[in-house]
């Protein structure tokens, strides 16, 4: 038996989400369904987080138990045979039978898309459109707030016991029209990266002052957050282990 | 009774192509059932061109009568409401009665979009990928033969009385991975910018000499030229009227 760790990436918008689902069409169900196809094992994968309907991934981990013996570095086109095209696999290594995809993260970057200019038929799925114009000053000059260990429970959807999270780095950039919003954490609140994105939209209409985000993050009140940006623009970036766990 | 022309912006993905099918979606018909919902008339619209499913456009011409009375500027913005997320209308103006959106262009300009970098998800509905490394001076050095008055019947599909169509120019352009392909002329045969783009993609493979392309016009077979390129690539990039004929 070996622990396989494979990386994907994939466009969400005809999924409902990552995780399987009774009724609808799902990225692991997807995945599952090929690796019977290739493999001809039922297995269940472990995915390093839940993504929702419609968000996509540039850079997906999991991780699964097989008895097959194709070599590590030839899964990923061997599944390709047999994945849609809206799911691509990228790589897959060897990792030992302790290794965790979800548990294991070191730390995980989200990358969102706001366009700021006209609406584009082919960005629909890709972005989110933003009418108001944006100060990406104003922007840039709050993202220091949200560095560090803090209580986000301003920041998300849902009820969690432990709310702490250590942001590592929030960086904006741009490219045209379209603004590039990347934030590296140890680990995400459920719509924590939607909120942010909506109360850094807030900060560039200029309707909220970028100071007031240490008030925001201790009041432990998601009603001062900014509104939820929609899960389109959402893009999950990269996800990192520590070699040592990935190493048997 | 008033004759507008509109034009739109659409995402040929989920569509068979523009014109009124019985079985399938078109763009046409979400047009007219647009046109219902807001001016309350059962019109039929007359287009451009045909477009083939899965072709975009990025400026798409058509015209049609109506009894209505919402100023041409408003009918755009009107129509939006009613138009889904794929197919937006960009402006309207109002034109002579004589005025028809098919005969009257003088030009048209298709482009087309090749990815010669590794697969994107994200854009599989975009381009066409293209793994072989090309030649882009290859292809740019043949463009020059593809200029002027010739009878295209080697680069065109089916059969059709006069093949002969003025090519105004063949412009190739680099976006990184992306290789940009724009076609303008007085007209096009069915498949001709497709086949064109097959054509110049064995020409940049190096599997073609550029410099057979004169002969293989004045040969008039379809077999001498490249492969159909896949429609995902292609766009309707512009279409332009003479100014008088659009004038009342």
């Amino acid at each position: 038996m070996r622990n396989l760790l494979l990386y994907l990436e994939y466009d969400g918008t005809n999924y409902h989400g990552w995780q399987i689902q009774p009724e609808d069409i799902t990225v692991q169900k997807t995945v599952e369904d090929a690796v019977f196809k290739i493999f001809k094992e039922k297995i269940s994968v472990t995915g390093c987080s839940r993504t929702d309907a419609g968000v996509h991934a540039k850079k997906y981990a999991l991780s699964f138990f097989t008895e097959c013996k194709i070599p590590a570095e030839r899964v990923a086109v061997a599944l390709n045979t047999a994945l849609p095209y809206d799911v691509r696999a990228l790589y897959c290594t060897e990792v030992g039978e302790n290794f965790h995809a979800r548990f294991d993260t070191v730390s995980k970057t989200y990358q969102y898309i706001i366009n700021n200019g006209k609406y584009d038929v082919f960005m629909r799925n890709y972005c989110w459109t933003v009418k108001s114009a944006l100060d990406i000053e104003k922007m840039r000059s709050s993202a220091k707030y949200f560095l560090g260990k803090h209580d986000f429970k301003s920041f998300m959807t849902g009820e969690k016991d432990v709310t702490v999270r250590n942001v590592f780095s929030l960086d904006i950039t741009e490219n045209g029209d379209f603004i590039n919003i990347f934030i590296s954490a140890d680990g995400f609140l459920y719509n924590m990266v939607r909120i942010i994105v909506g109360t850094l939209k807030k900060i560039g209409e200029g309707k909220l002052d970028g100071e007031k985000i240490p008030e925001i993050i201790l009041a432990r009140d998601r009603s001062l957050a900014g509104e939820t940006a929609p899960p389109q623009g959402l893009y999950l970036y990269d996800v990192k282990y520590e070699v040592s766990e990935i190493l048997k």
